[in-house]
Formats: structure tokens, sequence, C-alpha cells
């Protein structure tokens, strides 16, 4: 459900701002009328996304001051617009002045110049992953609405991926006879050390939403594991996305990884999680469970070669601030990005029946 | 960019259709004007999903016929929606009575009568994967489109999947020399014999999509990356995505995965695709490369436990005619909604620049 | 909230059909489940529809029979998607050879080719009026799901257009002192002995929805007037659409035309209805009322001038089949269209709290 | 094309803002990159729509000042999305407390209260007159793009509207003589003295858009003089629109109003323009023709009586700064409407053909 700038439909935020531009912000159309914001709450989700998390120093300092300019009246929505604006104050533009005409490797300097003949060479312009810091703002208020609904989503890292997201064949029984529902997460991720200086590395990030009554979604294209996947994909520098079991289902024989149902208090329930939560498109009452995986970051803190917009090679030397690992920051916006999705189809969902 | 039964926003498919009912179909809306239909091509498509492909038997024998109803003329494409739709003949609708009030396990059974509160039980209804015939339809005129445009599809069974496209530690050094942008799959996918009798299993679409130019996708929330994951995620069955390197990305710190310019025959690529020819949501003119993850399908030829809407264990036995393993049909679904996403983002494009 | 072929968000139809090609039809999306359709009411507004209404002899006879092929099961809807085709028979294509490369005046011939540098030049192709049966269908559903809502659409001919729509100074004040809210259309349109023999006439449909709550409608882009406005201008020769008092709202001073308040029943409600039932956009529980104009049908039952693709004037004489006043059909069409409108809105609105 | 709060599809405006809340502003999405924006040109517009236009004194005086944060660099257009506010500077509103819990006639007090349960009440909230200043910046920005493909829009104030707009039959003929493409809008309005101290006004305004080429629009729903209709009726205050003679056709017979084909310089055009310059909801080439009727705005400067929450007749003295017709300045907002409706259809049309 994105088009261009825009995701969701009911429940929609449209984007705008480019990195080093005179402010990044957005407009939430769709919010329901009611709402009492809880702004610390707000602020903590924008501190939670803010460069330097996850013991990475990194060097821009951005207050993220969320200026609210409408739709929000004495603290409480109103049901219109919600336009909202982060200043970009720190922003050393002149940093950027020997990228103008070069193309940084596996950045969007060449693609974003094929595509409009022109860009912001500074800090990424609007490919920047400081564009996210909308998406936290919109998904603080959609999860605000959703904990009234009785639904919380909660992401964090995964450790080690290959163990836990990509369950091999020696430990798949432990994991099957468990069953239970959810993925856990066992610990940190701490591999900075394995890395050589100015390197940066990716990670995958494990979500878990809960509390998401059974028949939210589409059947078809509208599938609620579709519009996770389309929320989280679009998040900057990730490259795969998995629902319940997802890539290790192919490891399994069909008689193994079904979800058994089970009565629980009168209430139909599964007794595995395989599916991630979602049948057929539609949400079955459990745990929706997936996986985010993130590339490293492409700029390193060590010196690469790019290209000039004439063809000729040339060598970048590191300057700016920035995170040797993206996922720390990653996990915020995926949690926000979920928040939009289930929101918005939750409140499609009013519509399912006469 | 889908919503409920649609997907696609200049060019679009919206779809119809229980497994058996009266037909299925949909509405293609905004292909272009002036394409002449090879309509054997298109046929040819057809049979490509139809049950029994990959040497699995399989009863059900559908001609899949597609009758046209509007916006082509003498075999000419007029610029105005095209509605067609295929009969479903063979439907052997009594083979479904005894789930009239049943719960399959991990099917969509329970999650569309919890979000309706009456569903079509027969064949899995509107969560059938019938429902895709109408898929390949819109996806062999887009396909035809594209190849006018210079762009093909092709998208092929992975055998092992664990080998090509989750890169292991030791193997992945002969992957990164070898570079040069796509996958490769050596050979079919033959594992039946592995199966206990009646079992199913699933498996991994791996599609190179070539030609596309550099500058197609949006650099936000309409990443074509993330509307790929979007269109293959409302695959019936798929629960995993990922481009490029994809998940193995979170083996490799980023020096190693950096693609890195080339200039050839003065135009400029990537000594590598490790982006699977998308940075920053753009396409930047190499190999589109991307996974699709299939569970086994949910449908066993043996006796499975389900549960009735009163709560009941009921055993149900197998009966209708299923396929083992849906990836060889999935194939020719995975190109045809590439296909849509492509084209649907190669004509907004040309609204790019003025 | 239309686009393309398509109208409405939550409910929706998107139409296809050329007037002369094998089947026109539509999908009606997101029609709510559990509704029974009334057949019987159903064929009753396509029969309102079909050429012949209003004395005036029309030779082609459709029977107009409308196939389901999805999203009701037993009578009732399920929710999902509805396919419908209607088969065009009584086609007499040849009576269209005469027009392949000639454009007609006042036709869309010229604008349709001039697009699409192709066209279906028999009987006005996709711009042909034939294709408002699809509505139809969609309406009448729409119209069933609102009777259990309490709405009901009635549309009917005004006669004496000058002194119903537009309100002259001298008979305004007896209009203004009758309040009351809803325009009255006092007798039949008979003008058919004024016209000379094979000349065609326009005219004007009035509207008045009842039962509508206060509330539905958005309050700037997408005023209920606004998506009134559209979908009415959206019917084939509609040239003017106006709400309450419309154009003559210029004839009078604000202090006139205010609409006061009332408390009936312990229910808000206005002495008048000035507005239409509509304030800023948002419905305020009173008749929503407007009116719709008609042009005459170009295609006259005598011969007129037109001109060839190489620019050469021809002369076309009458043939086929036409109505000498499309305002009798256009009747069910607006009620249909209506009805589309604002069960889309009493759906969206389900969301506008929390 | 409009859903909620945005309009347009491949060039939209997502706008938001409530007349005494911090800012104005919105997103404008698919602005084609590369143009050079004219700030003063822009500035121009937004003085046209301000207060106090027309040589009637409104004492709110805003400056109007558009800041624009993101998609412009050095006053090009980078293609990503627009974002821009505009503050509330000189709102007093201590001049709406009195309103605080009380409804006025014929505005959208009670309908935003109905519809949210909650609303901003200074000054009309979001069902305000100022939001249109986002309107004016968008379709200044639409302009100049439109400029560039050699399309100009004129609207302009109707004087004597019966005779214009509603052609009699004593003085249609000289028109119909006329022919020629464009309605002629003689002099400017000039009733204030008829008025009542401290009344108010509607009045009509037509608009002609030059320069359009033929094909521009959709056949169905999406007929460009619907999506004009959409556009025009979301105006505040707009209460009637008609395309070419309008509501005038229901006063000929067909055979008098056909626009009859010519050959001028090589070029297929037409010797009158009755339709408007749209066929079939596709522009033919000629000028583009429609007039917007406006009620007298609601806000007196008289005392009108109200009704609280409680259902208390209320006697609402006048206080702030009011116009007393809202015409002039909606002049600009018609053609910054039609600009923005013109310039999405011209961009959608790049994909009507392969």
């Amino acid at each position: 459900m994105a088009h261009k700038n825009r995701i969701g439909n009911l429940f929609s935020l449209t984007s705008f701002g480019e990195s080093h531009g005179p402010a990044i912000g957005g407009v939430i159309d769709g919010m329901p009328a009611g709402v009492t914001i809880d702004m610390e709450q707000l602020q903590h989700e924008m501190a939670r996304r803010r460069p330097g998390q996850g013991g990475v120093t990194s060097a821009r300092n951005e207050p993220d001051e969320v200026e609210f300019l409408s739709g929000v009246m004495d603290g409480v929505t109103l049901g219109t617009p919600i336009g909202f604006i982060i200043r970009n104050r720190d922003q050393r533009s002149e940093d950027y002045d020997h990228l103008k005409d070069v193309y940084r490797p596996s950045h969007a300097d060449y693609t974003c110049q094929a595509k409009y003949g022109i860009r912001d060479h500074r800090g990424g312009g609007r490919a920047s992953a400081r564009e996210t810091a909308a998406r936290v703002v919109a998904g603080a208020l959609a999860k605000q609405a959703l904990t009234q609904l009785g639904v919380t989503i909660t992401a964090s890292q995964v450790s080690q991926v290959s163990q836990v997201s990509h369950v091999s064949q020696e430990n798949s029984s432990s994991k099957l006879e468990g069953g239970g529902g959810s993925m856990t997460h066992p610990s940190q991720y701490h591999t900075n050390d394995t890395l050589s200086q100015g390197d940066t590395y990716g990670g995958v990030v494990a979500c878990v939403i809960k509390g998401v009554p059974a028949g939210i979604g589409e059947p078809a294209f509208g599938k609620l594991s579709a519009q996770l996947a389309e929320a989280m994909m679009s998040i900057p520098a990730a490259k795969g996305f998995e629902i319940g079991l997802g890539f290790d289902f192919v490891n399994h024989p069909g008689s193994e990884v079904l979800d058994k149902w089970v009565i629980n208090d009168g209430k139909i329930s599964t007794m595995t999680n395989f599916s991630g939560g979602i049948q057929g498109g539609i949400s079955n009452g459990n745990d929706i469970t997936f996986n985010v995986a993130f590339k490293p970051v492409a700029t390193l803190m060590q010196p690469v070669e790019g290209i000039d917009n004439q063809g000729n090679a040339v060598t970048i030397e590191p300057r700016g601030r920035h995170d040797a690992c993206v996922v720390p920051r990653a996990i915020p916006v995926v949690e926000a990005m979920a928040a939009i999705v289930i929101l918005d189809n939750m409140l499609i969902n009013r519509a399912s029946r006469l």
C-alpha cells in the first residue's frame, strides 16, 4: 500500500525531506480522533533511532525535536491530518562538497542521478536514513493507538542469525518441539571486535507483534505478510524479509511444520507458530513474527573507490559521521513500520462486515 | 502498491474469484495501447502454472482457457481496461463437503472465517492458489510489453538453497570472487524421494530481471525492492523474500560487499552485484536478482488433524488433488508478479522529469 | 476517489468493457460480507437503465443479464471481490462499419484516437453509455447494503429546470419560505413533441439521499460534495453538478441562505436545507440533495457532418438505435453512483475515531 | 483522484493544517525534476489568494510566507517530495473563545464535531478557507511546469451569471453564433452596494485552460471533467460546477449544440466549443472551459443565531475578520486546483501508449 512517498491507506504517512535540507517531516493522515498523545513516549522513540545507539559512536548530534503543526490540540488528536517537521540542524554540508559529482559504491548516488537527472549529493539526499525519523514519528502515534487496541510491537536484534532465523537441520528439532509461537533472541549482537577498523556490518532484526486479533489483512494482494514485507523492505539497507519460519520452511516437510489447532480457555489457537501468525494473508490471532535482514552500511570509515560523472575512478576519503552498524537504529524503525501497517489494517478491517 | 484485491498503480491488476466459484478473472487497467498480444505465448505461460508441473502428478485438469472480454481488438491492446475470465470447470466441489465447518491446519479456513464471518470452504475459496491464474494473465501481458522495452524476466527453482542463496562462510569467497551479478541455479530440485508418502515440501525460487534501465523505482516507501517484496509475498505460500545477497549480507563486513563501479563500453556498471540491481530503492541498470521462499503446501495426502467450529478435533482424510510441491507452479507466478511491478514502475518513471 | 477505471476506496468498482466487445463487467471490491443480495431488485435496477425508458423507442434489445462470478455464495456476499459480467449480445456491429475512420461531432471518437492511437469505433467503444450497466450492478449492491444502514437514494427528472434548480429572483421567495430541505420535482419531462424529428434533448436529474448520519465525508479534498461531483460528472453526457441551492446561491445574500439550527425531538437539525445536507464537506444529517445536468446525446437520428481521419468532411446518415433523451436512463445511474460514494464513505468513517 | 487529505496521483498534494494551529502546509509528491521555480511568481499567486482582494477590507494580515523544506535545491526541483509550511501568525485565537461549544449556522462546526467527537473551534479549524493557501503553493508549482508544456490557466469572476453561464433562450443565439470556444467575462463583479451592511454574497468563477493537447483524461470514471469537478467542489464554499455549456445544455436540442469539426492549418479542431474542450472525458485540444459557483460565506458581520452543544439558541455577535465575498480570493484557488489536475493527467498520459 505504498505509492511514491506515501505508505498506508486509511492510516497513512506521506514523508518528505533530504538529509541536509532545511527539515524532514511528513503528514500523517487518518489518525483516529480522540487519542491523547504521550509526547514523552514519542521522544523516547525518537531517541532510540538517533545515531550513536548500540555503543557505536557517531558524531552527528541532532536533537530530533518533533514539531507538530496540525491535527493535535491540547495533546489530543483531532482526526485531521497531522503535519510535523524535524529541523536539520547539525548538518556539516561542507563534508559532502567532494562528493558533488561522485558516485559512491553501493549508495543511491548514481541511481538518483539516473532517475532525476539531478540530486542533492549531501549525505545521501532523499535516500538518507535520516528520512526514517519521519517514520518513527508516525509509528509512535500508531503505536499509541494500537496500545489502546491491545497490540504491542517489540523488535530486537538477533544475535546468531544462522541459529535463530535460519534453523539448521541439526537444531531445528528443539525449535520445532519448543513451539509456542515466538522466536527467541538470546543476546545482543557484539561483533565489532571481529571487524577491521572502519568497516561496517549488517544484521537481522526480529519483530514480534502481540495482540492482533484474528481476521486482519486481505487474502490476495493485500496479504498482511505482503504489506509487512513492503514496509520493512522500504527501510534503508533492508535486503531480506521472512515471516514465521521463513526461508527455513524449505528445510522441512509439510508434515513437520503444520500449525496444529488447540483450544485454550475456549479460544482457538495453534500449538506452534511456524506460520508467524498469518495464514492466507490474514492474522490468526497468534503472535506475528518476522525477521528483517540489513546489509552493512555502505559508508565505511576507510578509503573506498568511487567513480565520478565523467567515468574517472575516485578515491573517497572518509569524512562525516557514520554508524558502523545500522541495525540498532533500525529497530525502532522496524517497530514503527509495523505499527503503521497494523493500525492501517485494523482500521480497514472495520469495514469487512456490514 | 497493493490495496485489497488490486496491485499496481499506472498498470494494475484487480483480481477476483474463488477456487470453486463459476470463474476467476480480473481487470488489467493501464495496459498501454497498441501492443499486439501473442496469445500462444500467453497460453504457454498459463500451461506453466497449471497443476502437474515438475513431475508431480495432480488430478485436477483445468484447461485454463483465458477469455478476454474487453480492451483487446483484433489482438491489439486498446489502452482501455482488459477484462478477462477463466472458467472453473473440473471443480469436484463435493470433495470439500466434509470441510464445511472444519478448519484445516495452516490453511486460511479459520482466518477467513474470523475476518468475514462467512467463507467459501471449497478448495480454499478466495485463498486458493487458483487465484494466481489471473496473475499469470496480467503478467503475460506485462511481459510482452516489457519485451518491447528490452526487459526479460526469468525465474527458476534453486536446487541447494543453503549453498546458493545463503552462502555459508566457507564457500562465500568463491561467490564473491565470481561476482558478475547473477546467481546461478545449477540444477533442478529433486527431493521427492526423500519425503515420506503423501508429504509435501517447499523451496526457493530465484528470479533474474535483465534490461531494466537505471532510474526505476522510488527512494523512500516505493522502493523497487519493497514493491517486489510485496508482490512476491502476496503469492500463496510465500514466506520469505531477499534481494541480491539478501540474508547473507549479515555474514560479511561492508568492505567485502560493496559493488565497485566499472566502465564497460563507456557505460557505468558494477563489477559485482551484491545489491541485486537496486540501490536506494532505484534500479542501477544491472540485473535485478531476488529469491522467494515458499513453504510446503499445507494440504498433505495424509490424514491430518483439524478442528471444527465447535472446537472438536477432527481427523481430515485426504481427498481431492494436490501438488506435493508448489514451487514449480510458483515459478511463472513469480515472473508474472515481477513483470507487473516492473512495467508499472517503468511507466510511472516517464513522469520523473518534465 | 476515482483513478482510471476504478471508483471508490474501501468500497470500489473497477469496470471494463467496450460497447460492442464480448462483454462488459467489473469487479466490486470491499462489499461487506454477510449481505443477502436481492437478485430481483438488482434486475429491476438493470431494467430501469435499459434503452427504451420514458416512452422513447430504442431498437437495441439487450437482456442485460448479470452473471456473478465470485464473491457471492448462495446469494450472500462473502466479503471477497465480486466479479461480474454482462454479455453484449444484440450488437449489430456492422451498423458501425462506415464510422471506422470517421470522427462524429461531439463524440469521443477523435479524443480516444488522440489518446490511444487506436480505438474500437463500434458504438462508442469504451466511451459508450453501455458501460453504465456495470455501475448499476455495483450501485444495486451498495444500495442493498445502505438499506440495512437506513439510507435511501431517489433520483428523478426535473421538469422545469429553470424554475426548480435555478430559482429566479421572482419565485425564489416561495422556495426560500418553503424550506424543509428537499427540492420538489413536480412532473415528468414531456418535451419530445417540441423537438424536430430525429433530434435529441438533455435534462436535469435531481437526487435526494435520505438517512445519511452526520459526520460522513472529509473536510478538505475528500469533501462528500466533491466526491459526489466526481462520481456524477463521470457519467456519460453529464455536464453540470450542483448541491443544495447550487448555482442559485449567487442570487442571494448570505443572510437569506443560512441554514438555521432547530431541535427536533432532541435532535439537532436545520430549518432549511440550502446546503444540501453537506457543510464543510461533511454530512449534517439532513437530506443530501443535488442536481446533475445532462447534455442532449450527440447521436441524432438525422444526417450530421463528421470528418474522417484524412480531414475530409463526411455526412453521417443515421443508423443503429438511439435514445432521443438520455435522462430517463441516467436516473438509475445517478442513484448507483450516489450509492457507491455514500457506502464507501460510511465504511471509511468507521475509522474516524479510535 | 482525491482521498482524505490528498489529491492527485502521479502529481499529488497532501495538505494539512488548521486555521489557528501553528502552521498549514503540505507535501507535493511527483513534481517532475529539473524545473526551476520562480519564487516571485509563487508569492504573487499567494498574494492573490490573501484576504482583502477585490476591494473588500479584511483585517487579518497574514504574510503567507512559504517555506520550502525539501525537494528543491538552489531553486530547482529534485523530483523528490516537496514539503512546505506557512506559519499562522496573526491568529487572534481569543476571537473564537465564545464559539468553543457553539455551532454556527452553515459552517462545518457541527459536522466536524459529529465526525470526530472533537474539533478545533478556532476559525473553522480544518474546514477553514485558510487551508487553500497550501493548494495555491502546489498549484503555482504545477502552473510553472505546465507553462513549459504550453498550458495556461486563467480564471476570472463572471459578472452577470445568468447571461453568461446560464444562457437564456433570448440571448443564446448570439453565443451560439459566436462560437469560438471560450466564454467571455465582460466585467468585474460589483454588487456590494446592493447588499445590506455586514451581509455576504457569492458568485461564479469561470476558468479557461489553453494548450492542453488532445488525449488527456480517461474515458470512464477518471474523466477529466469529473476530476475537475471533484477538484473544484473540494474548494470551500463551492456549490456548483459545469463544463462547457453546462446546465444550459438542457435548453437546447442536440442539433444546435454539436461541435462541428473544422480543419485549421491542417489541424483538426471544432467550430464551436459547447463541450468545453472535453469529449467522452478526454480533452479534444480546444480550450477547456468551466464554471464554479460559490455560495456566500456563512460568516456575516451581523449577529446570527447559532446553537450550543446543549441545544440552546445562541446569538453570535460578529468578531474577527472576514471577507464579504469569497469569490475574488477563490480565483487563484480555482486556477491552482485546475493546474494540479491537468499536470497530473498530462503526466499520467505519458503511459497511454507503449
